[in-house]
């Protein structure tokens, strides 16, 4: 089969490696669309970091590189080993894969918190797939890790559910519960920033601020927010504080990881407020402290996302398309709570185009894309 | 009256002013003890800081440089305005200060985060005692902010409870109620590290753990924690682990403000486990992401104390005492709940020597000191 293989930093070949084979407890899925992930592309320009290099393999697949990448992918399960049979897996389903890797034995796994096991990795960096992974033609999957898509889900869009999930565990893991009443700045208006915008929508959250200072992000978030401001001609605190009774904001989700972001939305946040990163940060993350210690503000982070984040996006991609299944046609374009996500999608190639049409796209035009989907079907990509 | 007044870094003046007039709501306090904090020795090693100079008069208060220091101290009342007689206040009454000054009419004030008040000063730093502070005879204070001492509770030791509101603010600012279950690192085992020990005992923690370089400190911290750690020979963070099977620890309170001590207390932690600042930083605060992106650390910080944390330690403080009123000997040397804190108290000087034996003492031999208590009563020494 055809698989897309990360060999080194900006050496990343398409090529033809054999068809994984069915293990205990696994399906094989037939790969429909995958997404280049942020971090697919922080491998391709200074990599390898969380790609396991040949002296590092890693501790849960004992894989190392090549590795095939792509960790953001659905498909049709084209395979079911017995177990999988059993636990009512058939040839045809429709699913989307949680690519993550954990132990599922410690007892960090073990009480849910598992996107923070000591031996986390993912299937489509760190192997795990047979062979395959999101960027490849097949993968090797375990069947707990598969998610059921009832039909009346395209899967064109549902690639999206993993990059959601890691906006719905900054929320999950925020403090919060209810962010109806809550006045929210997002710092950051990319991937990260749109998939925090989309699960704020999705769970009915009070009022939305963006802080972007690209005009192409401002335009691909401004339908989403109450307001987006551009922090290089704006002070984004003021305009918060004008917007809250001189309170500031509540809640800020740092979707950026720079200095001047944690400086602009700390000063935006009302006294005692919470500040949850989301980004990675390439520099040191310096706290000014005029504003955490005098402000008392809560500063907590967000990692990847678990079981519950991923449910929780499933749940609510398909909740809104079940509500309209006699207008099937425009069932198929709405990602139910997600109305709007699909837009996030700015670009759709063939697997064999990856590292021209797909990396380095995003490498010389970063701003002109948020997602780009490959995929291996080229019946697909005629549709 | 006999006031110490801060002049500049390194200037501070025993000198004559008139004393203080009585204005409405206000009682005068005829000072007996007054402890040297850590941010006073600041402001006499490298201030003016939270002192007002003269181009920049308190918010509240209006006053600037020269100001009477002296924040944390008591006595008894000599004289009781019209106001604060209707509500009980009496001459004689001992008395311990809530030495805070805040606007009282904010939002933030109002829901009893005056700590964190825009308009937050200290008498004894900034003004606000009609000329007098705790370094001083006498001092006029708004009657709401005494706190009444029954007669069974000896002054001597009284003004150990504002630095002991300090580390309680900690505790009630970690997100944590029952510290019962928790390992518990404390970095730091100066004043700050001390007043966080005390309240931990006070309210029944779990283990505690102290990480201290100082030989001095390490007998100081010895008697009221589990183990203490010295950094600079052992690996902390291995230490904590292995007394938590591998977990590491559930809570640190940072009470250094160092960058060895956060990076050695964020290892020490458990995965999502929370560490919370007390310390003041002169360097740049620099997160280990390593530790605390993987493990979703939460960090939060605490600032100064609030009126429930100022009330919950003259309870606890005058608990004890009142179950031992037939032994009066002993009752007078218990610090209730805070039984051993009065071991915190390392010289006692008058007034007169506040600069050489008082201040320049603590720049000389740091180590040897945790807090000094100054009097204007030369009876009190001689007892």
């Amino acid at each position: 089969m055809r698989a897309a293989r990360f060999y080194n930093k900006g050496d990343i070949r398409v090529e033809e490696i054999p068809a994984p084979s069915l293990g205990p407890n696994q399906v094989i899925v037939d790969i429909e669309w995958g997404g280049i992930c942020g971090s697919d592309l922080h491998e391709y320009l200074v990599g390898p970091l969380v790609i396991n290099p040949p002296e590092r393999p890693h501790s849960l697949t004992g894989e190392h590189i090549p590795v095939t990448l792509g960790h953001e992918f659905c498909g049709r399960i084209s395979q079911v080993s017995a177990e999988a049979g059993e636990n009512g897996w058939k040839v045809g389903d429709a699913v989307m894969v949680d690519p993550r890797l954990n132990c599922q034995k410690c007892e960090v796994c073990l009480r849910g918190d598992d996107n923070v096991c000591s031996k986390w990795g993912f299937l489509g960096l760190n192997g795990g797939g047979g062979g395959g992974a999101g960027f490849a033609e097949k993968c090797a999957v375990q069947s707990r890790m598969c998610y059921l898509l009832p039909e009346s889900v395209k899967l064109e869009n549902a690639a999206l559910i993993e990059p959601l999930a890691v906006g719905r565990h900054a929320l999950n893991n925020s403090g919060f519960e209810d962010f109806s009443k809550l006045n929210i700045l997002v710092v950051g208006g990319g991937p990260v920033g749109l998939s925090v915008l989309h699960n704020l929508r999705a769970k009915g959250a009070g009022k939305l601020y963006v802080s972007e200072p690209t005009a192409k992000r401002q335009q691909q978030t401004r339908e989403f927010a109450d307001e987006v401001f551009n922090p290089l001609i704006t002070n984004v605190a003021e305009e918060c504080r004008a917007k809250t009774n001189g309170a500031g904001v509540d809640l800020v989700f740092d979707c950026a990881g720079i200095p001047a972001g944690l400086k602009n939305g700390m000063d935006a946040l009302r006294i005692k407020g919470t500040y949850v990163n989301v980004a990675g940060w390439e520099q040191p993350m310096v706290i000014p402290l005029q504003f955490f210690m005098m402000k008392e503000i809560v500063l907590r982070t967000s990692m990847a996302y678990n079981d519950k984040d991923f449910r929780d996006v499933v749940e609510d991609f398909v909740a809104g398309q079940y509500s309209l299944p006699h207008i099937t046609s425009v069932a198929l374009t709405l990602l139910g709570k997600f109305e709007g996500a699909e837009k996030m999608i700015t670009s759709r190639i063939s697997l064999d185009d990856l590292a021209v049409k797909g990396f380095d796209e995003l490498v010389t035009k970063k701003d002109d894309h948020v997602k780009i989907l490959a995929t291996p079907k080229s019946s697909l990509l005629a549709h």
